[in-house]
């Protein structure tokens, strides 16, 4: 009887397409689905593409894998992971490996592989990114877990990957969580990109008065860029694309209420655990539940905006602008989020590379680019940087950008088109910059109302001022 | 045998200053503390103020207190509080209640709450603000827990708390972690308006040139303005404050790094849960920890500024733009802070009356202002408003403050000084407002690269564009 290299149970389109895309490459798939219609479908539909092992039970699917037994569950994250981790790990001997390739919490993957340590069994929380093309063609993948089941899994997964300059985008991360926290994380990131493009498109619409159709032309020039993206790439196909039935733009038709699906709100809910400012991805995720909220929304159009502003009152070069807007906004995005992959390693004992990290999101994954090319080559360099505005490169583009980022944030306020995601940016890479913060002016009145103490520039120790007595300064 | 109306285990600063505050108002006060140093140091320096009960064990002040029984327990917030509980319920009988007067997370609350009610026991929740003064002259005290608990406990709290007009500021606020709640909220708020203050402060000071002695001076005449509050008073103090060893203002030689104790950041974790948009908020969390990442900072002040800013280039008017840039700011922060009061009484049911909430924070506590009193009036207008903004009183204000605002984001970005909370609130401001945001192209890109469908102005229904395939149109 044919030994299977890998099960996959859970065949939902992303269960499915990751076992066509093992078994397109070569590996022998034994494949399970609580309900035996999604089985019996792929194997007809798809059993052509390579050697299938259909199986009915849990142990039926144990049985049939070679062993080290190397199990991938993609089923919904929370309740329904621990069920089917717990169906599957008393069939299982110890060596065995678990995969969870959902969209689970990293919290929840270190619970899970301690829990699986005791019992001897490997468990592996894995980000996969890049969406249902992604899962069948070549995903990033992020696999944590212990380095021995990286030796077990790391070459197949590899296999499936997309690939860059014939580099997999799939790499050990580190131990238990780490897989998935980077994920999340890369989906944070991903808010604040998406948020960063639709400010852009807002404003040269509003600010120049162009057409969708016209703004996509501008985003297929941009993608020729140092922004050139998948994200941009599918902004242009977006903007171009006319409604069928009502002959606009389809983007003037869709309702603009966003939705999310909560990685983007983890992200910023573990930063602030972290104590790490990431404002980009936070205003990315406040802009999308601020655009469902049709009550509030609806009452506060009557409130007044510039009296002075006019559509097309942006001007010459307003669009190299926003384009090096764009990019300085994107650069800080991408930097509070590799600062929070370092903060969350430090938490965690992880020691993640960042530099394999954005090796491995240059493909496959929402937001592959260019551009994560030289965030590798940043973090690869002799010298690593504290942040990645500080690495030569991104400070240079950075030089490049700044007048005109700021000229974008300037024309935002007074034409009164919201665009807090290039004004969070900007913040920041002010506030890094400066000499001196107000910060201790708040330390100042935590002082006076809560006798909180403050530190001093000029000596070590925490000190108090006496505010409701004779206002002398003691030492804590 | 003297029976005392209440308990205090815990004679920390806070239990201490309550316990006084509660004898000073001729309630027979028994009092605990599991190192009994505090209990004699308190009977000791303070017993001439009231009728105390200095009890040495939880049996003994258990046995001090007439029934219903009240005990007050003032320990750390977590397991502390924990610990004290289980010490007492069992001493307790059917209808007796424990009050936390700690800052515990509202969901340890409710979880507490509901595990004492199995025991008929009332557990409330209550927040008190206004740091060690208040507690001893006069707090802030926001109770959650059962109406009955309140009948029992309320003209006991009212009598110490503070008054404005001869209205207590305390009230009750719903059931469970209701007070803890709104505490948490209240905190956050705080720090928003922190920030707020901060930023003006900067903006003044290198966008104007003047000196921290200068400033003191203008923040007494905000504080006669609209501005008056306890926080901008105080600002004036610290500015005003000269540092006896170096002869420098005070704030220079604060360290300007700030810190934060966490329910700032509590606030913005549980608003993003509600999908609330508290970004004020956030970036009063995140200039914080920005402030404190000391190697961060180091690093990137050589990052460029504007070339053309000097020092001074603000010129005439710019304290009064600053002026209503702040107050505008200001308004945006406590709607943002009341929209998540609102939408946490609605997903706990706690049905909080968000006037009388104003009503008591217009005393006792850090944010106490006559803004509360507009606030309150607001909300007991006839027509309530779904987002301050839209209450008359503050769309007036508003409209006389929105040119001054943009033109304050405008300088801050021209000058390079970091304003995240100015901006933040205007963009804010600027998305309620828009007739339409980018959020529509957000859809298209998430149903571009997930499938995630979008909704259609014109029709009811999810949308799904078959992007790879011919890009028509399905329902999904």
């Amino acid at each position: 009887m044919t030994q299977a290299q890998i099960g996959v149970t859970g065949l939902a389109v992303m269960g499915a397409n990751l076992a066509r895309n093992l078994a397109r490459h070569g590996h022998t798939v034994a494949v399970h689905n609580r309900s035996q219609y999604r089985t019996k479908a792929l194997i007809e539909e798809h059993g052509h593409e390579g050697a299938f092992v259909a199986c009915d039970t849990p142990e039926e699917l144990v049985a049939a894998l070679e062993r080290p037994r190397r199990v991938l569950i993609m089923v919904q994250a929370g309740a329904p992971t621990d069920a089917v981790i717990e169906e599957f790990a008393p069939l299982l001997e110890p060596g065995d490996m678990i995969v969870d390739g959902g969209n689970a919490h990293f919290l929840d993957t270190r619970r899970r592989e301690a829990a699986l340590r005791e019992r001897d069994i490997h468990f592996v929380g894995a980000g996969v990114s890049g969406g249902e093309e992604g899962a069948l063609l070549g995903p990033s993948i992020m696999p944590g877990g212990s380095k021995e089941s990286y030796q077990a899994l790391g070459p197949m997964l590899e296999d499936i990957a997309a690939k860059v300059d014939g580099v997999p985008c799939c790499t050990h991360i580190g131990p238990d969580g780490a897989g998935h926290f980077v994920k999340m994380v890369h989906n944070g990131i991903e808010y604040a990109d998406m948020q960063l493009i639709a400010e852009a498109y807002d404003l040269l619409r509003q600010g120049l008065g162009l057409t969708p159709a016209e703004l996509a032309d501008v985003f297929e020039q941009w993608n020729e860029s140092e922004l050139s993206s998948y994200l941009i790439e599918i902004t242009a196909e977006v903007l171009r694309q006319v409604d069928a039935a009502t002959g606009k733009p389809l983007v003037d038709v869709i309702s603009d209420q966003a939705e999310q699906k909560g990685t983007g709100r983890w992200t910023v809910q573990i930063a602030l655990d972290l104590g790490v400012p990431v404002s980009g991805i936070a205003e990315a995720v406040f802009a999308r539940s601020l655009s469902g909220h049709a009550e509030l929304r609806e009452v506060s159009r009557a409130l007044p905006g510039p009296s002075g502003a006019t559509a097309g009152s942006a001007g010459e070069g307003f669009a190299e602008d926003v384009r090096q807007a764009l990019y300085a906004s994107k650069i800080v995005a991408y930097a509070q989020g590799f600062d929070q992959i370092r903060a969350g390693s430090t938490e965690y004992g992880w020691d993640i590379n960042p530099g394999s990290l954005a090796t491995i999101w240059r493909g496959g994954c929402i937001i592959r680019a260019d551009f994560l090319d030289r965030i590798r080559e940043a973090y690869e360099a002799e010298t690593k940087p504290v942040t990645l505005l500080a690495a030569p490169y991104f400070t240079d583009a950075l030089i490049l950008a700044q007048e005109s980022w700021r000229r974008v944030v300037v024309k935002a306020a007074e034409l009164g088109i919201p665009a807090p995601g290039f004004s969070t940016a900007l913040a920041y890479y002010d506030a890094l910059r400066a000499e001196r913060l107000p910060a201790a002016l708040i330390q100042g009145q935590r002082d006076f109302f809560g006798a909180h103490t403050y530190r001093r520039v000029d000596r070590e120790g925490s000190f108090h001022t006496l505010w409701s007595g004779d206002r002398s300064e003691v030492e804590a």
